[in-house]
């Protein structure tokens, strides 16, 4: 088939793939790269000081996040947008990828050519009563847990994230000890996971940026030994922590469309342990990468599912399901089947 | 000369005009009905609640102002603003009212016809250097002092506000009192009308929303008598205010890019005594209208010389200067000249 020729519209925050962290710009460099790695021809808009085998379209030097002059953000995000839709003809397509809110949707039926969007949150029902004002915009979901959100939109397709699974390497042999990982608010779960550490009285590290929440909830419940907070990680301690713990617990209270942390761990070979919401079961093989329980006490009876699991079939498993490989095809798939209906028109 | 067919795009924060108050909001009804008046064929794209003599293309039922699910609030405006590029070709030009920053930028390329952007506000340099990036798309400019902040950009006129001088009625004679209204903010010079109220020995009554700078600063200066602070006040009361007052005090500390309550001021035959600040002298016609003075001592000095102006005079001349038909001629003009070099091209 003939290569497709892509705008890539990314956030301009930060560089692409950012510096430090950023999911929305991890996502965008993968998917980009492995898009380049195919054969197409794929225009990345994003910040000068991005890196990209792509052509680069640099709207600004660098991002908002690093200039305080660089505001209000939103006239920004436009600004970049619109460099893409302005150069339409040029494209095949022009696919989004919405940090915030899916701006795209104004430029939508201004566009010579299909705008495709990546939302990278859950909407609320408010937000998606006002999308719907566009009801032919196409959105490619995270999960089928956020499409399901997306009600009386055009959702064509649901392609998951992927992990650099080069980068998450597998350990075979961890420490003792168990993991959270996440911000400290309730809806992660932060309290659930220090319950199932007491009750298995196994180790638990807990890595994360220091907050109000922590310092109020958690920390009277931190003794350094049975419970260790280990404080903020950058890319490689964050590595380091998957691959040392025998589980990573994921007791999710609120409803998450994706659950990045979950994919990363199996990366490293190391199996999870969930509660069942948000869109944890379509991320989750039940008895091959780890298990999803019913509640907190469940997870603490019945650990031994996920603790005896073999952690290079995890890893095998991570590969196949969350390798960039099967994001990018899944797009290209999708971006296809959005020129094909448009074209049918 | 043909009518013209005009989309004019307002902010959709509250009702055209808005209930309460709002100065964007007020200059877009003015402008609206008055273009309407004159035969235009003018489409407002507002709230559903707004109230207009053209054809209202309402977007939303009502405001964001007036219902906090209405969020982000950026992505209402660009859908409205998108609602009128999408039907370009049914208009010869789009006049887009930004009340916050000019979101039609990013449009302007993609519109099929001129889309043309008046400015509330005084841009910062890096706004305007975002801004930049769009050379050519035009701007009419609120005052010379605004149009200087514009610089690199397309600004082929300038049009200043006007008020509506039948609901601003004309006092013959004031009460014994100077008035201050407005914010309380520092760059009001709210401070240095106490003062000159002090030094002139002439009662001050000061009008505005009450805020910590009102408390922490003004509010000790209060005593009910020689300085009176009346609260925040409506429509009426502020006619009425204007019009009891022997002058109005203006003592700017920090550059504004009009000055809305000069022009209502005058419209009830009120004097203006200012100091020479942003688009002060635009406004005040010296010796006509009011004074413009060197600084708090002069002014206080030489409150005479607006004390004594003909009231009369004062008001005659504010409906000739910012009665809505000197504004509307004005933009009439200025579209069609942005018309002319735009099929000059």
């Amino acid at each position: 088939m003939q290569p497709l020729r892509i705008a890539h519209v990314a956030p301009v925050a930060t560089a692409i793939p950012p510096v430090k962290s950023g999911s929305v710009q991890t996502m965008t460099s993968l998917l980009t790269e492995g898009l380049v790695a195919r054969g197409h021809d794929v225009t990345l808009f994003a910040t000068g000081d991005s890196t990209t085998k792509a052509r680069l379209s640099a709207t600004y030097p660098h991002g908002y996040w690093h200039d305080a002059t660089m505001w209000p953000w939103e006239l920004y995000e436009m600004m970049n947008i619109a460099a893409a839709v302005e150069r339409a003809r040029e494209f095949d397509l022009i696919h989004y990828e919405a940090a915030y809110y899916p701006m795209a949707l104004s430029f939508s039926r201004l566009s010579a050519v299909p705008l495709i969007q990546t939302l990278h949150h859950a909407p609320t029902s408010d937000e998606v009563a006002l999308w719907r004002r566009y009801p032919d915009a196409p959105f490619i979901a995270i999960s089928s847990e956020q499409a399901g959100l997306l009600t009386g939109l055009n959702v064509p397709s649901v392609v998951l994230h992927s992990v650099d699974t080069d980068r998450f390497v597998f350990r075979q042999r961890p420490d003792d000890y168990l993991l959270y990982l996440g911000r400290f608010t309730p809806g992660k779960g932060a309290l659930q996971a220090i319950e199932v550490a007491r009750r298995t009285g196994i180790r638990l590290l807990m890595a994360a940026a220091e907050n109000d929440y922590y310092r109020n909830e958690i920390a009277p419940l931190v003794d350094g030994v049975h419970v260790k907070y280990v404080g903020e990680v950058d890319f490689d301690g964050k590595v380091a922590l998957y691959g040392g713990a025998r589980a990573l617990l994921y007791p999710l209270q609120a409803a998450e469309p994706f659950g990045l942390v979950l994919a990363e761990s199996i990366a490293c070979g190391t199996p999870v342990a969930a509660l069942d919401c948000g869109a944890v079961r379509e991320v989750v093989d039940e008895g091959i990468t780890g298990a999803v329980y019913a509640d907190v006490a469940d997870m603490a009876t019945h650990l031994d599912r996920v603790l005896t699991l073999d952690r290079r079939r995890v890893r095998q498993r991570a590969v196949a399901r969350f390798g960039v490989d099967r994001m990018v095809d899944e797009y290209v798939a999708a971006y296809r089947a959005v020129l094909e209906t448009h074209q049918r028109r």
